[in-house]
């Protein structure tokens, strides 16, 4: 009967300990003047928009037809425009809010030239989606349709998450490009970093735990497949021990290449065109043009007879 | 204050030139007369209707007594019925809408037939997964009790949405298995193919990376590890440079076998019954009955002692 | 027209079939008797408060300034407490319903003690997180702050959800931790069993395709890298082919470890403190202090040059 | 910028005088022993579910055929069972909750046979409405079809949700009766009250304004017309000024009875059987049979000419 | 404990008896061949994008602005006419369902053309709203602005449901327009039938109890008060004992009309242009031009001094 | 097929007509420049937080017990305070909307202010309707408890809408008060307008159709019937024919009135202390203290004999 009254003490002391500011130093995000974070529900929403824009049909409300095309995306490139730029208000807040005062006047001014440029962008992301789309298809026996890779597959999903990401932060959006990315990788398990560079006809097949970092540069024409790292081999350490920022240490890939399954590409190497790069292998050098890697079986793999199980 | 003002020329043009259907060619699903597309939130009840149907108290409503249980079963299997029938429809639509002229009436009549079929494998469907889950409960010790291994492993969520996936595609229905293993693979990172034919008393442990192509062949007893490829060593490609469909391509396991953490198994290779197959290889040629093949340890790795790490 | 009658009988009878007992024995969570079950969607609840009393701002309603905190955390530990208490009685009614008769009065009385004492031990928990923050942070050079890390990040969502889930096991709660590391395991790919004990300052980088098994041991200050495998290498099994359950099996990894993509560690072996283990290698075997292990890639790689691929 | 400061102090000691006991006594439902309130929301749903059950097909999930007829009355049959303990019991609480301690198992016990005897009388109920059915079609020149008048028509809302509360009142169930009263008085401006007796074939016009007493008894065949209110008179005051309950107060109307818009009839009087009474007048004394009354025209309006409007 | 069980047997009893089919003869709507009703939340939401389309700005997303305004108002009516035409046929079918074999074909193609009818007569509907907006901003003393008029007065939701609900009854269509007077007389207490004719600068000042028969003609500038009745005095029954549809018996009210609150004015009489008709009477002849009635007061009330109440 | 094609045309000439800005002039608010609008959902969240606070564990979330009475009563002081200013901001907005520019920051400066000075007036405002609670239990034998006048009673409803309403336009909140009073209109048929001055212990019984005017002024102990009017006799016009503001106009009722139902009090008359005033009639002339109006029944009613019916 007296469930409520029975804890009411430890309860309350609970509280005040999780209030005492020192216990969440670096923890919390005090919205002391009003700081906004960025919505993981918008952001969301933003790519549900992106997608829908992009690929017309095929997502968001989905009924697109010849009377209400025009009205459709115009109705969709509006919202676009106001979440991101409320989106990358609250991302460049986040960015300063170490500094004193904020002026969000001007947060606003700089966040809506920046939604616009990316809005104008969109034509240009969808064209080179659509090589994308063809790579994908081409790299799959299993494909039915063009509709069932932009309907279905997880490499446009994370592939067109990393192409808007890496427009918002090429205009120099903060952490917003990271939480698109990241929600590809937790929908796909594919993990793109958006400042990789990739060129076109990228394509991914079944995807899961490819990991691509920061600095990869990528050609045309490339094709992963599931588990591939292209990751750095080692940080450079500041005098802080905190890792030094920026520096080029993730591989750059040409044109053509094609690296199969748990494969790891580690370090600032060049791999060169028309390269193929054979599965769970770990590469730490250059390779060349044409030039082709795989697991030495021979010496590679123990083979023995079992006794017999029962 | 002119806030919605200021970019609308920019905003407007952007709205046109995505309008324009020469930049979306082949990313549109227009609907100019009427087609629908298969809807991702109807397959996602299906699949939630089919896991409270299969597991009764265990997904769905989930308050099942003696009262109740037939009016429940009843109402599920009417809903799955109705929204089956839809979703095909759309699914078969989809496949022909290259085609001129649409009969729907005829489309609805083969859905509702296939609907009907499909409920009629359920009972048959539940029984294997039956064998699945003792296969689970049995390969971990961590599991508590079958209870848990139902509720909360992905590996019975990754089989169950694969045997439905692998009725429906038997029965001819496009599309809609390939998006109900895609959302099993988006929640579990397990990637299965619904034109893979698996035995009884399957399991997979963990299963993050699992990937099991769509001409794979498994005996019964079989229990993968997280990583593990059953893959394809190479495609045939056509006059156009696409890759020939339905040419079989990835391997046939046999009975009994156990194929370890991140490895690669590809090709139509066969692996004999009751073979081991350790981790972090790269299999490509048959391996016979009882054979056991593990990582050359000796040859594969360097151990060295680092300089001090202060 | 006579679509509703068409099927019915067929629809009928394969409704009864589901129906009988017989085809569903154990694999229906009956409630004879009321039995509840652990819900998904409150676990899920109680993740999202506990995340939220632990990094206040960054998750939940979000707004939390001087006015407010110490009401809003009263409100989350009210709600948190009334949600794991009712989630603890079903998960003791889980366990025990095999047996006879379930006192629920006594049951509640034992939940709600357990739920005040995991709710007593936030602030500790809270703590360590601060250090895995730390951690994570300085292991990525493309962390832009430590804002992006506790929000964006995967790992620090899986293991948030770990050291939650290692508290309720270690006072006894059933089935609940499991449900809260599989939550965990389908957003971020990374599968960390709620039994392991993991020390201070623990990083995981990208993730996908961890496994760290359920008598798993690590120091202080490890990081591992994606697809890393920290895992059994054999199991007991008893008189009825079951395994045996609670057998040390997997491995202790000392401080300062570093281990790297898609590697697996396999058997109750010690891996001594400021190791370095390199990627893509198949480890049973202890590993001294200071040692370092990579790919030996003379051996195991074999490079050729492709003929001309036009 | 310092919004949330600003008024701090003055919103934290509004605060603290709301949290005042003294200022909310007899206005706080205080759940000192967790003491449930009857739910809007469930009340909501079990007029819902009612009206569902009594005209299947018309409300609820209206798909109502051959194959599920008995599974969808199964189902909202348990699901009103179940809303009404739960609600019944709360209902019983408020009452009791003036007294020390409250037995929640013996209220239970009360509870589900309270809710089981009620729905026993669902199929009476039907019966009853289908006269008023009847009578409210036949009433209205413009009704169009009986479907038309169940679907639409207020009076059967308001009389339904009467028909529902009359019958848990005689079953002995507190506050409940009264709130789904209210819920028709608010939807349709029909307020009667749950303890009139009121025979078959009854039927209101339009209703808005109708008031029909707690005390009033209404026999087979009467219509009422919008603002007929059957009141009382005066009411006998206690020793403490508190008027006395459950004094008969309200007329006595027999059978075949009209009352015209807007007229009052007031007190503990008979109108006797196939009386006429017409509109906007106020009746305080008895009618006897046949008689038929209405508004002195001659004596009651002044009728002149305006001066011109303009 | 053995809740579930207790009262299986008389829950299982009342369901057979509810299902049985000559206990919901004529309270049934029984999809035999799947005909639809018309849905209550369709109807809502038409009734919502009308006073969306009619009112830009004020209802809906109301976000409209110089960018977006026709994007708005294309999705909106867009939307409506899928809507419409669901609606319409189920209407029909409705109505056309005692019959045998309903042509859903046919229907389709009627509603679909009754629904663009409907649409293109909104430009006319929203001219007349502006005459009676204007008529209750200048009738009320208490208007703060048009704004506050259309945005906050029930007048102009009863009367804006009437003028939809009266378009689409002059074109035919079934069932809906009374659903969207009676939405507007549960919101409002006003109840004007679709079928009345009322011409320009409408207006009704708080309006609870306000009745208008489905054949009244009411003139340009009249206003009415609350509880006024422009009711039927009597009806012809045929020799079924059914009253007579169609029949001419609601008031002819002229231009410039008056008409004060709670008076009844009933059968088929002409209240002449320029006429003031004042409260609380009951008028059943004919009023002349200009003429004015009030209440008697002189015989009307009696006066006299209470005994005082203490 | 051509479903969608078939009306393009016509409904695309009527999206032109809609959209011609000058067929919706004075029906439109355009947001030129963003100006918002009052939201509905938030006044209907401001009266459910009022609701809340001033009735605590009757309206809202419900659970207050001594543990969270506080932090409840912070919260939603929290978001009143809130959601409060960005209401006032619109109403303020919209009243100066017709002049060019709107300094938002000035509005929001006055909106706080406004806003905090509303919630200290809670504590008051909670004490009045105390009174109001005992007179309404009081006033009627049929209520079981204060807490069923509490929790069902309209009379409740629409004078705690009103009191709060009331302050708000005290405070010179524009508009919102007015969408206050119309909520509890729409949901009780009780229409107060916020302007009036109403004293303690004020009760309506039933009160469908009540009216009270803008300059309505009520002493205490005042208790009002279903349907009485307190109105305007005639209105003052200007040389535009608009009628002018704030002209007393409705009547001054002192202390212990009783006014019973459909009965109406016009003009700027006075009714004297402990009055009471009968149903059904219509006074537009003073009434001294302590006399009493009833209807002549004499004079008023026609009683004769019908025919006999059959």
């Amino acid at each position: 009967m007296e469930k409520t009254y029975k804890y009411e003490d430890r309860l309350k002391s609970t509280v005040l300990s999780l209030s005492d500011s020192n216990s969440f130093y670096d923890l919390c995000h005090m919205r002391w003047n009003g700081e906004p974070l960025p919505s993981q529900t918008s952001i969301k929403e933003i790519i549900g928009l992106c997608r829908s824009i992009l690929f017309p049909g095929f997502f968001g409300s989905g009924d697109v037809n010849s009377f209400n095309l025009e009205y459709v995306l115009g109705m969709e490139c509006e919202r676009l425009y106001q979440l991101l730029e409320n989106q990358i208000v609250a991302g460049l807040a986040l960015k300063e809010c170490c500094c004193k005062e904020i002026n969000y006047n001007s947060l606003s001014e700089k966040a809506s030239a920046l939604a616009v440029e990316f809005i104008e962008r969109l034509p240009e992301i969808r064209h080179v989606l659509q090589t994308d789309v063809c790579a994908v298809y081409r790299g799959d026996p299993a494909a039915e349709s063009r509709e069932e890779v932009i309907y279905c597959y997880p490499a446009i999903k994370a592939i067109s998450n990393y192409r808007i990401a890496h427009a918002l932060l090429e205009l120099g959006v903060p952490v917003i490009p990271r939480m698109i990315s990241e929600m590809a990788h937790s929908e796909t398990g594919i993990d793109i970093h958006p400042g990789a560079v990739i060129g076109e006809y990228f394509s991914i097949d079944h995807g899961t735990g490819v990991v691509i970092g920061a600095t990869a540069i990528i050609g045309n024409n490339v094709k992963l497949y599931q588990g591939v790292t292209l990751g750095a081999k080692s940080f450079t350490y500041d005098e802080n021990n905190n890792p030094v920022k920026g520096i080029p240490r993730h591989p750059i890939i040409g044109d053509n290449v094609v690296i199969y399954s748990n494969t790891s590409v580690l370090g600032r190497i060049r791999i060169g065109n028309n390269a193929v790069i054979g599965g769970n292998i770990w590469v730490t050098e250059d390779v060349a043009e044409n030039e082709k890697l795989v697991q030495a079986k021979a010496n590679n793999i123990l083979r023995f007879k079992q006794e017999d199980k029962a």
